[in-house]
């Protein structure tokens, strides 16, 4: 269904990215029907950012990273959910964004982010509670990392 | 009853924020009795931040701009589960307080939200975890901004 | 069990750090068996931190640093559980870093504190999903701060 969806957007997955240190990618608890994603950035092959938002990248950028870094959440949950199917809802995400000390535009930003979820899974399965927040370094100098927290079956 | 206990204590809440950017206010999730409420900034009509605290703003100041954080995050409780005596208990905060690079006083300034929660709802259900961390910036140049999970039925 | 295990690492574990403002240092919630523990600090007493990775400090020092974060942790969980042997998995840590604009080496940092749960508790049950971010400021000064939500019986 979601893949389906996912090819009229026109959307490519990207493999989903290896891990960047001693942690789990995901790990299901409570009910055993919630799974948080570890923070995923938003380097994909071919995509690398290195910088900051209101230094070397525009809130226009940044979305396409914010999108960027979902893809890699999406491509980490279809990886160990099997499917995309099994979603249930987007429960809450964390957007972090890399910025100059007077960059106020960080909801803007994680827009990026949310507007796929919106795109593809609809406004009540897709839009989580969020927080976008202003960073003022990431690992590896990225520009955005989110990290995710959705309910499955 | 919380209602009452808000009149007492002379605390009128502010309309519940608008969204500022595509996701959901709030949601439900696990067992259906848990309740994420998106980070809610500080800014209430008539008293708007712009900066951050060690800069533009003291430890007292900022102390202000926690309490009316938490209020924007009361007032969106309030709309979404018709009433606060639904609330079980605050389990978890994260208080994101715009910084200057060496200013060290987030524990005190979130303090301005929890002693809040505590007036209203007393220690044991008022009193959640939190983490209260330091950003070199938030949305909209605002000096605080604050995110929620409660328990509730 | 676990007990045990720190002591064949040789592992000390600091007394539980008091709190340092208006909150719970632990919570149960949801079908009550998983618990929030607050941001806890990497300070454990002859071992204090002011400053910030990139800075004052080089990325060893700070997975000295994250580790004493997460003993914190684990002494606050021994207390508040009566046992590390309830601990069932830790499902997510937030690992903050304070850190320069140009430091860009948070998950090696933050490894500082997952191998300390790798050792103890091995990769199923101790390995979290996880987020490690930069912070221009943490609370006192201090370089890294460790929040944590764990499932336990």
């Amino acid at each position: 269904m979601y893949r389906e969806k996912l090819k009229e957007l026109g959307v490519t997955l990207p493999e989903a990215p290896g891990k960047g240190g001693l942690y789990a990618p995901t790990k299901t608890f409570g009910d055993k029907k919630l799974m948080y994603v570890s923070g995923c950035g938003c380097n994909i092959p071919g995509e690398e950012s290195f910088g900051k938002l209101g230094k070397e990248y525009t809130t226009e950028q940044g979305q396409k990273w914010a999108r960027n870094a979902m893809m890699n959440v999406l491509a980490v949950l279809e990886r160990d959910l099997g499917s995309l199917d099994r979603i249930c809802s987007f429960e809450k995400i964390t957007v972090f964004v890399a910025s100059a000390d007077e960059f106020y535009e960080q909801p803007q930003v994680a827009n990026g982010a949310t507007k796929l979820l919106q795109e593809v899974f609809g406004d009540e399965i897709g839009l989580p509670t969020r927080s976008a927040v202003g960073m003022n370094v990431l690992p590896g100098n990225i520009a955005v990392e989110i990290e995710a927290l959705v309910s499955y079956q």
